[in-house]
């Protein structure tokens, strides 16, 4: 495309965001306009028999993602690791970089001694081992898992300096398949007076932790598979407990028991964690659903544009309440907003990509994404939530996320 | 479930094929029933400190699924290697078990140096780096990729006995993100006179094949990423070619060059190969639309149903020429269909996963799945194919399978 097309690119918004629709057909980079030649050289690779075939491949060598290990040395079982999301593209997150959040390390399960446990409060208890599970009707969902305490570095006073996944990335996005807690109840035959499962995981934590049975029956799912395999090690192995939309710390791996009850467990992860200070010194309790939020995932925090031109802004927008109905950019903080294009299928409880080209002449801006979803729910400003919740949080962070580009090119955090 | 309720389900076709809507909410399956317990003890995983995080995860070590790998020990580097589709669930295929088909290995190929040219019939030619392409706008299709000779050991005279991935396993499902190859073709301004691109890949084999460009303008993909992550190696890092619903040679891996021109190669690959002998002896060329297939995954070939109760059957249905619209069971070799429940979404060019319920009460039985995509074709019989087609075919096969379970379990491949 010449500088002139350029030129007639139409500006939907300020500081150069441009209709989103011209991602369709006309990019608008005129800078891939390298050289010509008539037939390329082999290349040194094209001369030698490559690799033999493997049972079980692996990422190349040259385009190494990890996820980013936050523990200490003092105590390297209890801590978590984060999704690359700033390294990533489309909707599935890989398993293999898929966020962990453990309090005693990954347990090594022998799965023909596993057993899943439902009793309490039940007809009948039941002891479930994996043969047996794999003989029930199995179904699929693809859904985000996100800890309550993910973006919580943006409770501090000033902005962390690290790229997106490594500060919003307790966050993954996965095809779980498994057999749906409804079926399992109603093969228990769940009692009448009873209103809550306590979820324990077989790991050496033996993490346990309280949800209203309503959800269970609605659209909770025992997942044996993850992205089509059997779930990872340190994402559940043999089994995890999937609860669409609802905070990270309910879908409990290892999942090997159920007890039903009238009454919560009150265990230290209802109590001491995933509650909330509010701003009148109470602490609000049982926050399960995670509201709608958003977040640019390139350019982000410690990338440079390497010169003016026209850059891809792209993100992940999702909602424990349902779809995303709707994701606005911003490239002046918030003055005005252009609609972004979403990635389809949009699912329920599932991340949506989102991307909006920017033309970038050099100018200082601020990009920022704000997310409405299906329930009419739009992802608040910093200074919003911090309205409503005071500056104590340590959970639930969902505010918009601001990256600041300098004339230099370089892209910070900032509050704005 | 009772004993008394299994005997209300409704038989909805021939030798215990049930009702779909059973697998909502009730599941007939008596066996899991097993004991009962106030509280389990410890496992022995549950004294002992966990592993630590690792930046990049693995499957469980009491979980391993491979790629079986043909190819022979003179030639190491050609061949292929197969998922396990009956091992997998959901429709997402693990990008370590993605279906590989080599000519000469694997190339180690460096980031840096690769290009993509684009020349011949255009107003300029190309050559894109890796960094500007990443400049352009990306989208992602989840697609399956299906090589034209899947399925092909069904030609023989004696049907082969192994699990389904294994003879039918060179078909892989994954969300594939890239750049329209419409914006790339848009940029270089092809001539109106060219109707034909030649792909050609960077490996020691240099494969070259003809593609319309109208499919190139239509839905094709340059894609840099597979599941979220860089293209795996095997699946063509660091860009693949990827044309939905058309036969898996065409996706070119490692693709370098794309050249325009008003005629195809006439290479080896669309004349000796890929090519299909009629019933009157000419051969059939360029057949790029993959029609619709299914193949019920579980069980299959070599497998043993342990005892009499309710199994789930289930197994992936797909078309190149758009949805699923129906799947359809026989447990009676195709006297008595049953309608199949279709996980959603249904996407296009997508594999689509179906299941159904069957009381195996000890009689003998075949199994066969068939599905009718949304153009109204209907996956054939193996007869009808044959009729079709002849016996000298090697390449596109899609008639139905048949697995027949006898007295005692076994499932054994069976054709009818």
């Amino acid at each position: 495309m010449s500088p002139e097309s350029i030129t007639k690119l139409t500006q939907v918004a300020e500081n150069g965001l441009l209709d989103r629709r011209l991602f369709l057909r006309s990019s608008g980079v005129s800078i891939a306009a390298l050289f010509a030649t008539p037939a390329p050289a082999r290349e040194p690779w094209m001369n030698v028999t490559g690799k033999p075939f493997s049972n079980y491949g692996q990422p190349s060598q040259h385009a190494r993602q990890v996820r980013w290990i936050s523990a200490t040395a003092a105590s390297p079982a209890n801590g978590l690791s984060w999704t690359p999301l700033h390294q990533l593209e489309g909707t599935i997150t890989p398993s293999g970089l898929h966020f962990e959040r453990h309090h005693n390390g990954v347990p090594d399960i022998h799965p023909g001694q596993h057993r899943l446990l439902i009793h309490g409060a039940v007809k009948r208890a039941l002891s479930f081992d994996l043969d047996s599970l794999l003989r029930y009707p199995l179904e699929s969902r693809v859904c985000f898992i996100e800890c309550g305490g993910n973006s919580n570095a943006c409770w501090r006073q000033d902005p962390i300096q690290t790229p997106a996944g490594y500060f919003h990335g307790m966050l993954s996005n996965s095809e779980w398949t498994g057999v749906p807690l409804a079926v399992l109840l109603d093969e228990a035959g769940v009692q009448r007076n009873a209103k809550w499962a306590i979820a324990e995981g077989g790991d050496a934590f033996a993490m346990n932790i309280s949800l209203p049975i309503e959800k269970l029956y609605d659209d909770a799912l025992l997942a044996l598979y993850q992205n089509g395999e059997p779930v990872r090690p340190e994402n559940g192995y043999p089994m995890r407990l999937i609860v669409p939309g609802w905070e990270g710390v309910l879908n409990v791996k290892w999942l090997r028991r159920l007890h039903i009850s009238d009454q919560p467990a009150m265990s230290r992860n209802e109590t001491a964690k995933y509650t909330e200070l509010q701003a009148n010194g109470r602490a609000r309790q049982f926050t399960f659903e995670l509201q709608a939020k958003s977040v640019i995932t390139s350019p982000s925090a410690t990338m440079k544009l390497p010169h003016h031109g026209i850059y891809p802004i792209t993100g992940l927008a999702w909602s424990g309440a349902g779809k995303v109905a709707r994701v606005e950019v911003s490239a002046d903080a918030g003055n005005s907003w252009a609609e972004a294009s979403l990635q389809t299928p949009i699912l329920s409880k599932s991340v949506t990509r989102f991307r909006i080209p920017l033309r970038w002449t050099g100018q200082p801006l601020t990009l920022q994404s704000r997310v409405t979803d299906d329930t009419g729910y739009r992802q608040p400003s910093r200074p919003e939530l911090l309205a409503q919740r005071g500056r104590q949080g340590y959970f639930h962070y969902n505010a918009i996320t601001s990256w600041h580009i300098d004339s230099e090119g370089f892209v910070t955090h900032v509050y704005a």
